[in-house]
């Protein structure tokens, strides 16, 4: 059998997965960012009803489960694995959504470069015949995160300028096996990141814990594919906001990869920072999750994006390494994605 | 392509990947237990040297995976994917590991059930060609999960005769390309689970929360692959301890399927009952996770174990939803293994 690996970290999926759907669902702050006109669902409040943050996170995660099936037209029957995951302890917003959905689960954890890392697995499952058909899926919560990773909210804590706000919301992709057909828009490669730990420790600075694997799954994705940056429409990283994109550019400069007006930043587009009080962007799963499945589908579908290659971007931060005196480790999957617009060729 | 898919939720692997090695790694404790000449290193610590108990299990996976490494005479660099996890919040043992392996790494979750669910993801990824050979793990540590699931130790509560040890230990195996070499150990298929909840929400009685899911894949994968329980020479689960197994029996009885003697619980096996003071028997990653890549590669590879179901399974426990009332979801994931002595068929 030939083996569909290109260098270190690449794979390249032969038969390019369709992501049939999308979906995303966001809170009332993300519904009154600059992306609001590509969201599924814009929630009243961060709450919907439930008694806790916790279980809104998930009610928001299976939400977004149930219009992407809505949208393919399918039941929960026909999907053969749901990849999932989210920000907190025990993955427990998808866990306790995936108890509700009568699919296959496979949990994972990658801090917010799940959306990616689940992407990319069910890229893989259905590419290789393993599934007719995959749903990847990520949630993240702002007050559940706030109280699990920093401080409680009550306690009105004061954030430093390097802080991002955790995006709200939940994205789902369904992916469907690839049948060449070049109107889709279908996932060509996918690459896995190394665990990247450049030793910073400040639990306010994520952008710069992540921007390092970033650099690094990028530069090598270009390097496992013989790509320039060119060779892409757009780069867009998770969440590393706007000092965590300036990093991240730096490092590429001094690997000598220049990239300029192709490099973007989920974290970046997702808010107003001039209107909106997100000090240096957003972060968190649905960061990227709701980026992709709202505007960046769009996008694709409509013929103004050809090739993209989306690379969520996970701080592994955890409070108790934290207190032990530990650094913060970041990791970055790569997902490259080609629209209508890229033709047939890549 | 035909769909390598049997039933729901069942793969069939037609390249049968090799379990080329597997390395387990335990604690003092468990380095007493009754399974103790099949582990490759007993600790003679906790600590083993490190500040935290935290630091301790992410040093212990480590060293899993150093050692599978070197039984296989291969590099890092070798070696396509990590697939790891553990019980720590963000699975930071996994992470703080794979920090310092240079090896393109997928975060799992699945809480007790990792092992089998990292085997089966890295057994799909060796099989469709994706990886060359590719690293599963999973750890656990008592003291780790004692004080981030219950109680801190130094409080010294007192443990009802439901609960369970975790085991402090990684497990690690090693996943080749399948050559149809019947002499080698090969994994046939996997069955991943889907979440059950009956409503168990006592965290001191998991296994109560996990036979369910355990019955559930059990009956799923023998209706999948159109099997007998007695096809299997052994089918064994994770972690259920002596009252959860006798609760899986039930379940299974209930649905039809009568299993005696060829089914246990890896958390049985691993301590003696009468002489260790574990209450229920051992559970955590570890549990399945150890007693697979020690005692039953062992009889695969020497030919006195033929057809194996390893079923690990993970109780979905998390201390904030059990705080605001939840019940323990739990989920288990099987992977079918075959010994040279099952020869060519099934």
């Amino acid at each position: 059998m030939t083996l569909k690996r290109m260098g270190r970290q690449t794979l390249y999926l032969p038969t390019a997965p369709i992501i049939y759907q999308a979906a995303a669902v966001v809170g009332p702050v993300e519904g009154k960012g600059p992306l609001k006109d590509h969201y599924d669902e814009i929630l009243p409040d961060a709450l919907i009803g439930q008694k806790s943050w916790e279980k809104a996170e998930s009610a928001i995660i299976k939400r977004a489960v149930q219009i992407v099936l809505q949208k393919a037209g399918l039941e929960q029957k026909d999907v053969s694995f749901l990849l999932a995951g989210d920000l907190l302890n025990q993955i427990a917003a998808s866990n306790f959504a995936a108890r509700d959905i009568n699919i296959p689960y496979i949990g994972l954890y990658g801090a917010c470069s799940t959306m990616a890392q689940a992407m990319a697995v069910a890229a893989v499952f259905v590419d290789g015949g393993y599934a007719q058909c995959a749903l990847a899926a990520a949630s993240s919560h702002f007050d559940s995160a706030e109280r699990q990773y920093r401080y409680p909210l009550e306690f009105g804590c004061q954030r430093p300028p390097t802080t991002q706000r955790t995006v709200t919301g939940a994205g789902a992709v369904l992916l469907t096996g690839g049948s060449g057909d070049i109107s889709a828009v279908r996932v060509t490669h996918v690459t896995f990141g190394m665990v990247m730990d450049l030793g910073m420790k400040d639990p306010n600075h994520m952008g710069a814990a992540m921007a390092p694997a970033a650099a690094h799954t990028i530069s090598q994705h270009l390097s496992d594919t013989g790509q320039e940056p060119s060779d892409y429409d757009l780069i867009i990283t998770g969440d590393l906001g706007v000092y965590g994109l300036e990093l991240c550019k730096k490092l590429l400069l001094d690997s000598g990869l220049e990239l300029a007006d192709n490099l973007d930043d989920c974290g970046i587009r997702i808010y107003d920072r001039n209107a909106q009080d997100v000090h240096a962007g957003g972060s968190g799963c649905a960061c990227s999750a709701v980026t992709f499945a709202g505007q960046l589908m769009h996008e694709l579908t409509a013929g103004r994006l050809g090739r993209l290659l989306l690379v969520s971007t996970g701080a592994l931060f955890s409070p108790t390494t934290q207190q032990q005196g530990e650094s913060i480790p970041g990791i970055a999957h790569a997902v490259a994605i080609q629209g209508p617009a890229a033709g047939g060729g890549g």
